[in-house]
């Protein structure tokens, strides 16, 4: 193990309170990092010496984003639908199924290089964990296959058999459900920390996602739902009743699904990407936060309803659009993305978390959505490593 | 002079309408690069030899970003009145006077810099020509300093001493317009390609902003305004009546300011990345294609209504906000800047046209607005050279 010493820092995020605020800034700061995690953070001038050091120049460091949702082992590509969509073509459920006749056809090549271009852009956008679902494979060798490709590239997998119904399945969704809740989910639990349901109108409904749900945790996953993205459902109410750490979407809530989120202790996970290409309404943050929800910001990166890979642009989203404040939204794209994972040590910049931060080429993390679109990341560090 | 073969090109976007289409867009395609400019364009089977040659795996190439409209002359950092503009407080033009203060202040050394870091910055997203104005000295020798500072980095510098009036003359503006229109312009004259003024309630009227432009256009500058951002007003008629470029902004129009810019021949300038940040309605871009005027689309990046850089962020909200066509928004941010400063050799990529160009990690220039906010832009070449 070697210490790391990051110095002369403007302003370091750190997401403790006991630092003072929601982020926990401090100014004119440094951190120390020994081998994998974060060992002090604090004054300059107090920092203690180290094997090794950097001065950052005054610029900002902030918790590596947690981008706790998105769709990244597919093949294919979409830019003409989604510029159908844009200039007045209505979307169409169909979408998935394009992605999904595509990732079949690929091969495993293919696919990992196609994650693996992604995840190196998520990584120089300030990403340092990513949650990946499958959903694109529905067979049993696909879905299998998918979440062994995205495990190469996180520990935050996701199995979605349950995205949509394939083509093959139409006439037997029932007949659906239960290779998702046997032979698929035998050969993808191994592969998967998650089990995910996409709860809505024209994919499944209630009993089918508590049947899907159910069976996941029975084999040790833990559930998150998508839930209430195209309109008021079910999917939020099943997400508290079967205690998933995220429901997902949340943009059409009535006042019992805040409530149930609150007391239940779900966190929503807010998409504002998704909204902006699909020239959709955005949800309502301040509701959320307003009735003490935890909140998480992600991309939902998929080829279909939107295929940004940047978190900086859903601060700048939650900032412009949802009302959030620049610094709920910091927190919510690293505290409340590993809330969201259930990783306690991640989403912070404190002793014992993981060393895991971006370098901005700004005084201060404001200037993420101050400056959007503007890629200011200029270092990431994972596990206390540059990447 | 050698030449130089970009090859294996997925789609070349080259804006010549020979080649079909909007955008003349050619698949699997070729171009040489002669010295500064295009020699060739075509098929990639029909490529002519050359004394270099690069593979582009199929990645697409367009014409660098004409920025038609920035303000990048300035010290100080607003990102605070941004966050208070965005959680409630009420955007004040006082805003415009701090970075006045702050500017004066900073040394050339300073300034120099920061339009150093600004240009490459936009540089590495894919602009290849950016307008720089003046506008935060308002002192003879302060407008002439920055305006020396901007010609260092483009031979599109625009005298904006009508930026707004100072505080020292806020009992006075008469007498600002005389030195404006007096010892400030000769002292900017030798600077500057352009003159500019801002026609809104709160800074110049239609008198004093055509007794300024009719100056300038005496000294040999040609004219540009600034109009109509705040609410309807006389901006874009003078733009007109005068024979501008362009009128920048055209946020609140009437039938007859449509007519008029169609008529005259006026480029409009939309700048959504400014309504972006301000959280104000975008301007109508489908009134204005819909009767036959010119739009170009420009960052405005400033420090304080806006300070993205980013043109493919400005392509991006065009397509969601203002209901542009991708090839609509990609024409307007390349060959629509290049109409807006009347530079006919750039924003092509045809025989003869300046060889500036950005290559994107992406199979066409579609994945500018399907993936926001991603920093696509893997090279860009100026006058034949990467940079
Ligand atoms: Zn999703
Ligand atoms: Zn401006």
């Amino acid at each position: 193990m070697t210490s790391f010493l990051l110095t002369n820092i403007g302003s370091l995020v750190t997401n403790d309170p006991t630092h003072g605020g929601l982020l926990g800034e401090l100014h004119d700061a440094a951190l120390v990092i020994d081998g994998a995690n974060v060992a002090w953070v604090g004054s300059r001038r107090d920092a203690p010496a180290a094997d090794g050091a950097l001065d950052l120049g005054g610029r900002a460091v902030i918790p590596g984003f947690v981008d706790s949702h998105s769709h990244l082992v597919f093949a294919g590509d979409r830019s003409e639908e989604f510029a159908a969509r844009m200039t007045g073509t209505p979307y169409s459920a169909g979408g998935i199924r394009t992605t999904v006749a595509a990732t079949r056809e690929a091969t495993d090549e293919q696919l990992t290089a196609n994650v693996s271009r992604l995840v190196t852009e998520m990584r120089r956008q300030g990403t340092t964990t990513v949650e990946i679902k499958s959903g694109y494979g529905l067979t049993v060798a696909d879905e299998a296959r998918d979440l062994e490709i995205a495990g190469q590239f996180t520990d935050e997998t996701t199995y979605l058999g349950a995205h949509v119904v394939p083509s093959e399945y139409a006439d037997d969704p029932a007949g659906y459900v239960e290779l998702v809740t046997g032979p698929m989910l035998d050969a993808a639990a191994k592969h998967s920390k998650w089990i995910d349901v996409f709860v809505e109108r024209g994919a499944f409904d209630a009993d089918q996602g508590r049947t899907i749900l159910r069976a996941g945790i029975a084999r040790g996953l833990q559930p998150r739902v998508h839930a209430n993205q195209l309109g008021e459902g079910p999917g939020v109410q099943l997400a508290c009743e079967v205690g998933a750490a995220s429901a997902d979407h949340c943009t059409y809530l009535t006042d019992a699904d805040v409530d149930a989120l609150a007391s239940a202790g779900v966190v929503a996970g807010l998409l504002p990407a998704i909204e902006f290409s699909t020239r959709s309404p955005y949800p309502n943050a301040r509701r959320l936060l307003d009735a003490g929800v935890t909140v998480a910001l992600a991309t939902d990166c998929n080829p279909g309803s939107g295929y940004s890979s940047s978190m900086p642009f859903c601060i700048a989203l939650a900032v412009r659009e949802m009302h959030m404040t620049p610094a709920e939204a910091l927190w919510s794209a690293t505290a409340g993305g590993a809330a969201s994972l259930r990783r306690p040590h991640r989403g912070h910049l404190t002793p014992g978390s993981r060393a895991d931060l971006a370098v901005l080429d700004a005084p201060s993390h404001l200037h993420l959505s101050y400056r959007p679109a503007v890629p200011l990341i200029t270092q990431t560090f994972i596990a206390g490593r540059p990447v």
